[in-house]
């Protein structure tokens, strides 16, 4: 796999979105009983929906495996190259990582997006599918190895693990006797939590998107709302979505009120200290949980800090190091959030929401990480390859 | 740590180098009793040379952590930058990586080496010394700890077990809590076996280099003889040095007997199959046990394989994807040798010995990596960073 070219990787990620157009009765099939079982297990809606198939996702799993045949090959990049005064000619070139084994839970789609991802990026895929998506996870993965096949690639490239027996995940975690590089787990926290205590191979993954905004002293205040809304309510369930708000002391009497009855406004809650509580009625009280809590809900935690100092002490203790923004008109001030702030991505004057390997332009993204080995932030493509050295000589021997 | 700024760090090198000037005596003192106890204890010569210092090995201990501080600052590079339509731009920024475990043997240089290493990339360093080699240890990181105080920065960023004990180790490879971001072992392959079997955590590091020389049909005799020459003997006991030489049969009739006879007459033994047997008499035969042994001595095996996809062949089933060479004057087998071996360095008509970060103008290594994972080949300062995503906006929400 590591060899094929890009036209090759290409050809196969188009076989594979028409294999699944042309395969959508049999998915959508599969689908329906997978739902059943899910139905008459009593699970939530939410979670029906998650698990949920229709033709107009299914044309979107396809559409979006089409759209990372056109992302550029990011195998064989030269990432550096030098000519030593020996002679010697060394590049750094990407090359693919090996074998990504990714845990998901009821999203079918992961099983297309992962499948997609790991082969552009000339590395095997081993996916393990939630038991309740199953069906439709083999019904897709079947449809993929089909795409490898026409493409005249191997169709072990893509290997759904072929059972629901849990001890499956026990052994992948264990890293397969040195036959997975690393571990994408997709899902909820308990996943997420599970794959890191338990791990043996390195994790690309974030426990949780903590992520706060924090309004400087100097900040415009139409521009605050406008981020702290977007930051929260745009898509509360996202792990970009804001949890805190911090808010300086040395603007509060402007700014304090106007973004908390915002917020309130919009319908979300607002957990505050003692001073946000004075600005609005409604505001319930902060307890020291609500500022380790990920809400992924229309609830927000809000507190007032003594300036820049205390904002950046808050976001580091409290904090998941995923995504952090400050809002501010003052430069040294935003450049020291920038600096100082330990997260995957921090923004000046901008809406956490855009923590999202489209938005990067990325393409896709096969989530996001927050540790700082290999990949940090959205994991594309282009993070899942590795490098190799490659020197060109012309005799050179070591003195 | 990781907001040092360059200035403060390069003072603290500096520094550091003058402390340990400053108290050789001291130092020496300790290594004195450091040999004793290991005399005493029986060691073998090698060993007792390792731990050995001297007042000139001192002096390029200081020299080796001056000449670090003059290497640029590889924190705060910026990777990539580019600008997204909605007018966000975004910029991936070399970061420290975090806390380093360095887990060493009889060498106490290592203490600086590393340490310096570490802390130029705006990293925190635990050191764990060979309890042979402690005294010794103890008395560098003093002056390195005096450094880092004399430049304003903490001391607790060198810090070196203060212990002996070996259940100290064990706390290292689980990570003590969370703590350590990435063990490097210093040693032999008995130390660097079990760090990777044990780790709990990444680690940068080569079981073994297993270091293959492939003399290709349409080489050029003078040229290979140089070249394998080197490889094997100019250092027998590094990790770059060659084990194998691989001989094309295309041209084994002109070019193996030239090349075994160099050899044999350089003083070193060749294990061969049958081909290379009857090269000269002096050959002895290999056995399937020496294409998988790392020599570290005067010793080659040697075989001739039936072209470039056998030489490959060969190379991915017995080597240990650390360094490998073609020689060879055809273009087209050269870069299907440099693509298709998997091994963090891969040559084209040049010696395996310049496996080395100092040959790669990286100024200084911690190590050489053959895993995958972050770092791969030479462990330089810049592959001892992390990044991070800084995104700069004018008040961009997400639609």
């Amino acid at each position: 796999m590591g060899l094929a070219t890009a036209e090759e990787k290409d050809a196969a990620l188009r076989a594979m979105a028409a294999s699944i157009r042309s395969r959508s009765d049999a998915i959508l099939a599969a689908n329906a009983e997978d739902l059943a079982e899910a139905q008459a297990k009593g699970q939530i809606a939410s979670f029906i929906d998650r698990l949920t198939l229709n033709p107009v996702r299914l044309e979107a799993i396809a559409a979006a495996v089409e759209s990372i045949a056109e992302l550029p090959d990011p195998v064989g990049r030269v990432l550096a190259g030098f000519e030593r005064p020996n002679g010697l000619r060394i590049e750094r070139v990407a090359t693919p990582l090996g074998v990504i084994g990714v845990i998901f839970e009821s999203r079918p789609n992961v099983t297309a997006d992962a499948g997609a991802l790991c082969l552009k990026a000339g590395n095997a895929a081993i996916l393990r599918a939630g038991s309740e998506s199953f069906r439709t996870s083999s019904a897709i993965a079947d449809a993929m190895r089909q795409g490898l096949v026409s493409a005249g690639l191997p169709e072990d490239a893509i290997r759904l693990v072929p059972t629901r027996d849990r001890a499956a995940v026990g052994a992948m975690l264990a890293g397969l006797d040195g036959n997975i590089d690393v571990i994408v787990p997709r899902g909820g926290k308990n996943l997420v939590a599970r794959v890191q205590e338990e791990a043996r191979v390195p994790v690309f993954a974030h426990l949780e998107g903590l992520c706060h905004v924090f309004v400087h002293g100097k900040s415009d205040l139409d521009m605050a709302k406008g981020i702290v809304l977007n930051a929260k309510m745009r898509r509360t369930g996202v792990c970009g979505s804001a949890e805190t708000l911090l808010v300086d002391r040395a603007c509060a009497a402007t700014h304090l009120k106007p973004l908390v009855a915002m917020l309130l406004d919009a319908g979300c809650a607002v957990r505050g200290d003692e001073a946000v509580q004075a600005a609005d009625p409604r505001v319930s009280p902060a307890t020291e949980e609500d500022w380790r809590t990920e809400y992924l809900d229309a609830v927000i935690s809000a507190r007032v800090v003594d300036g820049l100092d205390a904002a950046i002490a808050h976001v580091e203790h409290y904090g998941s190091h995923h995504t952090d923004s400050i809002v501010t008109e003052d430069q040294a001030a935003a450049e020291r959030f920038l600096a100082e702030v330990d997260s995957a991505i921090v923004l000046h004057n901008a809406s956490t929401q855009f923590a999202d390997g489209g938005e990067f332009g990325f393409g896709a993204e096969i989530g996001i990480a927050t540790g700082r080995m290999h990949a940090r932030g959205p994991v594309g493509v282009e993070q899942l390859t590795s490098f190799k050295y490659r020197i060109r000589g012309s005799g050179q021997t070591r003195p």
